[in-house]
């Protein structure tokens, strides 16, 4: 008999089945047991009233592995209106001990370092499971849109000999003797493959030795990153990323409507086009709104960029807002001047609920332009030749953006603190599980 | 005017049309100039009639960024059978010195180790381009195959506090004064997470600190990860790593027809189901055929492996042979015994066109299991406690498979190099570009 999944178990009424799963919980009253039983997709309820059953299953602790089989029948009171009546119970594996919190519980009672040691398990909560489902499903979406406008997945090196973004930062690896570094993103890489495919993407791990013991922050995260070739400015990439946004939320909102619900999790709306602000315009607003001398900034503070996101929801009735302009002086080398406005560049971040989730902008394309600004920075070229290559051989306009996966989580589904939305996050304290 | 594609140019005959791309060649005639360009998705003809355009182009380096304007008309002998009449022409990026090597040749007329050095213009070959599309479409095909049998995708931690599959041959990293550790598989990850979403994988690096300088190893590589719960045994990871091959080859020959005609490239036949051996009669065979001492040997060495590969084409008429049943010793801490035969294991390793292309198995589940496995082997079990954890709190029988990308596009492509089918490789010397 195949195994049915409890998501389609409504599908088996009046049917024989087997079902497998963990016990979430065991409730027992004084002729019969109930049993949620949790799968890989869902959880389900199964009730014995064989008394043999009943004592098969009395001192199992929670997390047990359960196959059991009987006839599917509606009960409107149980998950998804239906349950399973057992008539056969077979433990494949018992659990050594209690699970160290009640996963049958809404929330799980205990504080997030606590949660983050014993992950192997706080996982399987259900709410907790749900997150990661989102983050495959946003995944999934992001990769069909660019899949559909001719990007190339690529796979680019993650052991590298220069420091991609700067030279702070960066994680030292030992490589048979010699110095290495672990890729602070796949700048170099996408650039220089625009050069052979126009259009690349990477989903990967980047590394930041960051000292910063934030809520937002992580030392390991997923980037989501892309690269195009033949655009105009910056804001062809800004389109593209609102076509990649809907097409992430679309692909949630198509495949995830459970764990949404589980979540009691608000998708935002997709305009069109996202309002966007100038860089030095948000800070006169920010400054006229609040007082605070930030004009002249060269960057926007966490505050300011929760005020911006409060300001677009206002007026524009956007949860996403772009900033653009950033002064050049905070951008990396490689980051393409304003034509119109020296010092001011073409890049942007996106903010979404009043924080940055994505960095984007146009790069400089000319092999002219690149010696002239490392030289300016005081920067070898040696290190960068392999990079450089690229421009000395032809490159046409290009820009891009990197997207943080778990940043877009949390705030998807609002939770307070990144490492909620990471399977096993890494931060300074933090190298296990 | 909107640009056009190359592969699209056939649907516009009669158009006035832009392209763009690179000059991959200029070949200039009494009367006309005629330039291949190439685009991210292929290569096109332009044909220049008007003196003033063929002055234009003259003395530009190959490599430069066009854009050209004109009449697409039906050439039979050009690319595609069609041909852009220019019209107009704007340099974009005008490339600063002629390539390292001609891009325009069938093949690139340089050694592996000069070709890696100037990857970012080597990699705009089309036959070399050609391999990474076909990379990108058998992972799209892997992805497919998994999320229809409902496999989430997961992403893991590359910076572990142990290394994952033994103690040698790891990277070692300065994580904020600590020891740490770059992950050489995401297996105890995958694992844990059966517990979470029975069905996992993850596309993601992998790193080996193996000092083996070989055209089959590197240090950095693309490892697919699948790991599933409730199996029967290793048997059911090798139907699915079937499916899963099946799912790859099925959308490489959907979207990589162009690349498989440029590369010359038969896709192998896939057997409904794939010939299998066990382990003692493979050496059996080879020491009754070679007269090679193997009988006893823990392992194959890739000559037998190269022998089977022979011998599944001969006897079974197939490019992928199993090997399964390897002895326990040479098998990671985690391999669950051959129940009936002690001192054999539940394991496998798929053979594609002779060498070892994926290793995969069913794992112990039972936590007793894994105390008493560590124990034997002397391995302290403190370190695995956020991996332990997840055995003690029930886990079903599972299993799950590897297999590197890069081997795998180099045995499709019959590259003889796998630093051929990786980007930018990472070996014992190379660590740029």
């Amino acid at each position: 008999m195949g195994r049915v999944w409890s998501v389609d178990l409504p599908n088996h009424v009046g049917r024989h089945v087997v079902i497998a799963g963990w016990l979430l919980r065991l409730r027992r009253l004084s002729q019969v047991s109930f049993l949620i039983v949790r799968d890989g997709r869902g959880t389900m309820q199964a009730v014995l009233d064989d008394p043999a059953l009943i004592e098969q299953v009395a001192a199992l602790p929670a997390e047990s592995v359960l196959r059991l089989e009987g006839e599917v029948v509606n009960t409107p009171q149980a998950p998804r209106g239906v349950e399973l009546r057992g008539e056969k119970i077979e433990v494949i594996s018992e659990a050594s001990a209690p699970p160290p919190f009640e996963l049958h519980r809404p929330e799980i009672a205990a504080q997030l370092p606590t949660f983050l040691d014993h992950a192997a398990v706080g996982l399987r909560h259900p709410r907790h499971r749900a997150m990661f489902r989102l983050a495959a499903a946003s995944v999934a979406g992001f990769r069909e849109t660019l899949h559909a406008e001719h990007f190339v997945e690529i796979f680019t090196p993650k052991l590298v000999a220069t420091a991609t973004e700067g030279g702070a930062n960066v994680f030292a690896v030992d490589y048979f003797g010699k110095p290495a570094y672990l890729a602070q993103s796949p700048q170099l890489y996408k650039q220089t493959l625009v050069g052979v495919f126009e259009r690349v993407f990477e989903v990967g791990p980047v590394f930041r030795a960051e000292p910063h013991d934030t809520p937002r922050h992580l030392n390991q995260y997923a980037s989501l990153d892309v690269e195009m070739g033949f655009i105009e400015d910056h804001t062809t990439v800004m389109a593209l990323l609102e076509r990649t946004i809907a097409g992430m939320l679309s692909s949630v909102q198509q495949t995830g409507r459970d764990e949404l619900e589980l979540l009691g999790c608000e998708l935002p709306e997709v305009p069109v086009r996202f309002p966007t602000i100038d860089f030095v315009e948000a800070q006169r607003l920010i400054h006229t709104a609040t007082g605070e001398d930030v004009l002249g900034e060269p960057d926007l503070a966490p505050s300011h960029e929760r005020w911006l996101g409060e300001w677009a929801a206002r007026e524009h009735g956007s949860e996403f807002v772009f900033v653009t302009g950033y002064p050049l002086v905070k951008r990396p080398f490689y980051t393409h001047p304003d034509p119109s406005r020296p010092g001011q560049s073409n890049s942007f971040d996106l903010l979404f609920r009043g924080l940055e989730l994505v960095t984007g902008g146009q790069r400089l394309h000319r092999y002219a332009d690149y010696l002239a600004v490392l030289a300016e920075r005081g920067q070898d070229p040696a290190p960068l030749a392999g990079y450089l290559e690229a421009f000395k051989h032809g490159m046409p306009p290009h820009g891009g953006f990197a997207l943080g996966l778990e940043r877009w989580v949390a705030r998807l589904v609002g939770a307070a603190n990144v490492r909620e939305a990471t399977l096993f996050p890494r931060d300074m304290q933090r190298l296990t599980p």
